[in-house]
């Protein structure tokens, strides 16, 4: 399959919908808009962020897009158009590609995207790179993560670990011999992992509701409220006996070794959102959330100075080894 | 160093520049602009795209920006922001990272573009993916590739060959002992490869001048040329004698074996534009062509039917062996 029939496969998928008004095929693509919009640049790398192994090609392509769109999810925009550079190593089966070409499209469309533009190249690995484009009608509504203030609540959507456990079942296969998981909660914590959903409405749900910063849990949670507090120029705690744990998380942390707060809070890849806001907005936000099933938890709180602690049964500590080089 | 120091790096040289409100180190950039925007995304890949042997981290910048940038030259767009993501092997050296970060702003700069965003992840091979966003006051004023209509003349900007004989000059140094090129010529073709220059300025111009298709020349000009016929659905016919061929190349392509009119219709990457108008167009568009001081050639015309044929001598044949495959 060469670069041009990959590339013609691109177009007859892509979605010809507006505002895209000229898409793949041409030398870039036109779209019409007003006001703000929020861009966003990803990339994932097979044998880094995914495996051929594990992955069917529609995975691959949920993980590049949803991991992409949730950046825009974290700035609370509405997701808009995904582009995406695919890097093909020479000899890689016509239908895989199909399939994956198919996928970015089949991807974009089940979060309310539209693909708009793409293009391949050759690489002796694979890769995907994905920009995303987010909207909002103003942009002071769009939430960014340098907003937390002292006395600001901290909170999150969903459940921590499930990612990493779920990499962790992927990777060492003999774990399972000493788990105990019912099918139903395996598949729960490797799709968390092959095919992260971003969460687009959460995000946008924040918009105009007194949430003061925002981002998503990419790098994992305390690396991620790292960033959050070094931008705001803020500390933040967080008490661990809060930090909501996916169900089969602690056998899997178990089965390692590991500790299961470490997992939760260092795991990463979790594309949850985390997010700050004064306590009389607390109500709006659980109003907000609750219709669209995730939850809503409060973990902690924004005080003067910086970095991230964690408060062990009222105690305060640093974050365990695992992740304070995360700074 | 670690890819949080680098996104740091990214950040510090980013320009904060308007139109982009929050740049690096929120979720994603956001800018706020009224109007068309055209957006292309490309990639460059270590060993098939740029060789950490021959090019200086300035010079791969430049490459990765400087094509991207010319797909928005293409649309007669005015730069506007680039984003940029870096596949980054373990074990990279900080000062080379330092050099390569750096260059994607001066690069940016350089070409009268905004660095606004990047991202930077792990890869077992070192690659750059950029997005290139360009702008027009109206989406009338963007030049398509499907445009091109029975009796418009072909022609291009610049010259042609000299990426390929940059190539061969730098992927067989023997070569050299065979042939004899000033140092300035020879540095001139290496630079096309190395560090090729998009016609951003010449595109603009073609903007509201009756040009009526216009593309870039990346694959080669007879494959571009093909592109641009298939998009317009007419058939396109270019005189071999008239295709601009670069000082240097004849000799390269002597000392190889090859021949001259085939490295400069299939060698590619030479990054000049290609476009079709009608004939009463041409004194406007040479008019404002005459001052950037890049050539302008009329080297064909376009036809009813498909595909791209070369005239030899007033004789019409197709194209020669080494692009037919194009298409």
């Amino acid at each position: 399959m060469s670069e041009f029939d990959l590339i013609d496969r691109l177009k007859q998928i892509a979605s010809p919908a507006l505002p895209v008004l000229t898409g793949i095929g041409d030398d870039a693509a036109v779209t019409v808009h007003d006001g703000p919009t929020a861009t966003s640049v990803d990339a994932v790398v097979e044998g880094v962020h995914f495996n051929l192994a594990w992955s069917s090609p529609l995975q691959i392509a949920q993980k590049a897009v949803g991991t992409a769109l949730s950046d825009i999810a974290a700035m609370a925009a509405d997701a808009g158009e995904v582009y995406v550079t695919l890097g093909v190593p020479a000899g890689s089966p016509r239908a895989f590609l199909e399939e994956l070409t198919d996928g970015f499209a089949e991807a974009s469309a089940s979060l309310g995207a539209v693909l708009a533009g793409g293009d391949t190249v050759s690489s002796p690995v694979m890769f995907v790179s994905v920009t995303a484009v987010g909207r909002a009608p103003a942009d002071e509504q769009l939430i960014l993560r340098s907003g937390a203030r002292e006395g600001d609540l901290v909170a999150v959507t969903g459940e921590f670990g499930g990612a990493c456990a779920g990499l962790a079942l992927l990777a060492q296969p003999e774990l399972e011999e000493v788990i105990e998981l019912s099918p139903g909660l395996r598949e729960a914590l490797v799709l968390r992992q092959l095919a992260p959903r971003p969460r687009l409405e959460a995000g946008r749900a924040m918009r105009g509701s007194g949430v003061s910063a925002m981002i998503d849990v990419s790098d994992g949670l305390a690396a991620d409220l790292g960033h959050m507090a070094r931008a705001s120029g803020v500390a933040i705690e967080i008490d661990q006996n809060r930090v909501p744990v996916q169900e089969g998380v602690p056998e899997v942390a178990d089965a390692r070794g590991r500790d299961v707060v470490d997992m939760a809070l260092a795991g990463g890849e979790d594309y949850e959102l985390a997010f700050t806001l004064p306590p009389d907005a607390l109500a709006t936000v659980e109003g907000r959330i609750a219709p669209l099933g995730c939850g809503l938890s409060v973990i902690g709180k924004v005080l003067s100075g910086s970095g991230v602690t964690v408060a062990v049964a009222g105690r305060r500590e640093s974050p365990p080894a695992g992740f304070d080089h995360f700074g």
